[in-house]
């Protein structure tokens, strides 16, 4: 038998917190029997809701806080004045062993600050990184940096490429997962410097997954391969930029099939096939980024989720605790890694678009 | 009556050339009466083909060339051993004066090289650049660079978003266009020193445009600027993941429509309006991306296309050719242009997803 997995959560942080981390929480403690929940947040708020469901109610201790951190807060703010909020406590949590981990629909800023402050990044991590899933054809590939960091050197890239293996091992059970470095092009002498770089020192150095060198960004959805690393600047336009147009492509589909009776009929007989299609791009399915290469997991979930989107970032979290993650990536690096060389004297190539 | 407009063509270029361009060239020739074309490249499989269009063939111009650029050539060798070849002489002939513009299905990074080489940067621009329109829920939304830079100072940006507005205010037919700098975040702070010390530049000088500041990725479909301007590493990762997330979504719903009866049923009462829904995202009619800083216009064409897509890119073109593109940029910088400033003392900010 496993021994129970402890999780601390922000049950304020979120549009809809707390009620909508409690029915997320119900949804995750069905899934995962041994699960243990610490809700820090508002006893007030928090009690009456939770005493509906009494099955869940076994499983959690209610942590009474007067503070919580505010959608818009600062994240300097947020480190200053929050040090009593449910956030900063969630975390505290982890950080004192009574947690394995912590999940937070909050202010996302404030999430980042806070945990790097308090868990601080791991040894051999020179920066954390955001990293999540993203859809693609065949699956899923987990994608970072979302937007940790704006400005990346080359020995971020490949200790973000470390570091998304990690995840894609445990959160897709596979052993040597493939890995891909986001690209303007796929020979060996595009790109800038950093790009290079980075290639150079993953082509040259076996840290446990699959190199697959440079990919372009056709290649994400492709599911080309299982891990995408890039700079937090690029990953973070990629993501927005997918979700916006995912967004637009679903409203145009509802625009199409509200115009007109055959339409509208049309929908009706399609209707299960594309409920199932419409499953493959679920947001709340890829739901549950993970602030990675700290001292301890702090798990991030969209702010505007329901319940079974919260579920799912409760269920990465704790598929991370389970696989040991922050061990894991250490135990990686302290094998393999090096310092990535200067690139060859080729001038930089544009895109060949 | 406006005078003809003379346009040189790359017959050789694209994966089905000539015949695709030939009938592309018809297309276009029907929309825009006034146009006269020149048809570089292989004289013996041109004249057959086009023969079967009489009244094409009558403002047509075949310039037959021996020689035509590989599509996996490598842009130096394409300058170097190309200098008789359809794309090259093609681009000369705007450098010459006897068109006024250029469109090529061709190899793009050889199509960049040759156009920069022959054409050359024009004066006040440091960087020729990539633009393009994405479809968003709006309408279409300009964006620059989608490649041709790798690595971009703060002066750069500035320029992409006046040569952007350009586009925008000769394309769209918007006299004082809306221009966002893709960034991770819309305050001030966000970003790295680059984007910050470009906003700060756009928004102390008037170009001739609305400044809206920062955007970010969900921005681009959401269409809520007409110009999106970009380094283009960023760029290029933009274009290419939303290309390969729309071709992934089409696919799905596809799968969708024939998994059983009722779904095919669906599809049939549908069709009309689904083929409305994917006409707003097809990608032919966004087929044209065009370099532009230099002393004449190049057009690239997708190298994939079929002729409506062609004619598409050739009618970009046109409009650029009448809009006095070059010289409105030129005019555009030389009214207002300021060295950007360092930015302020502020910490950079990560991202807030």
């Amino acid at each position: 038998m496993t021994s129970s997995v402890y999780i601390a959560l922000d049950a304020m942080g979120g549009d809809h917190a707390p009620e909508m981390v409690i029915e997320g929480t119900e949804i995750a403690r069905s899934q995962h029997p041994d699960a243990r929940f610490l809700l820090f947040g508002d006893e007030n708020r928090i009690a009456p809701y939770l005493a509906r469901f009494r099955r869940l109610a076994e499983v959690c201790e209610i942590r009474h806080t007067e503070q919580s951190i505010a959608a818009d807060e600062k994240p300097s703010q947020a480190l200053r004045r929050g040090q009593e909020s449910s956030m900063r406590l969630a975390v505290d949590a982890v950080k004192e062993g009574f947690a394995g981990v912590v999940v937070s629909a909050g202010n996302t800023g404030a999430l980042m600050a806070i945990s790097k402050f308090v868990l601080k990044t791991q040894p051999s991590i020179d920066r954390p990184a955001m990293v999540s899933f993203f859809p693609t054809r065949k699956g899923r590939t987990a994608v970072l940096d979302l937007g940790a960091n704006v400005e990346c050197s080359a020995g971020n890239l490949v200790q973000f490429a470390v570091m998304g293996a990690a995840f894609a091992r445990i959160e897709l059970g596979i052993d040597r997962p493939t890995v891909g470095l986001l690209n303007v092009g796929v020979e060996e002498l595009k790109g800038n410097d950093t790009v290079r770089s980075a290639g150079e020192a993953l082509r040259d150095v076996d840290f446990g997954f699959e190199f697959a060198g440079f990919i372009e960004g056709n290649d994400i959805c492709e599911g080309t391969v299982d891990v995408v690393a890039t700079d937090g600047f690029t990953g973070n336009a990629v993501l927005k930029t997918l979700e916006g147009g995912s967004s637009m492509f679903v409203d145009f589909m509802r625009q199409a099939f509200q115009s007109g009776i055959p339409s509208k009929l049309g929908y009706l007989l399609a209707r299960p096939a594309l409920r199932r299609m419409r499953a493959r791009i679920d947001p709340r399915a890829y739901n549950g980024a993970v602030f990675v290469g700290l001292n301890g997991i702090s798990v991030k979930s969209h702010g505007g989720t329901d319940g079974a989107g919260y579920a799912n970032a409760i269920g990465v979290a704790i598929d991370l605790v389970r696989g040991r993650f922050t061990e894991r990536i250490q135990a990686d690096l302290e094998k393999s890694y090096v310092i990535p060389q200067e690139p060859a004297d080729e001038a930089p190539q544009a895109a060949v678009s």
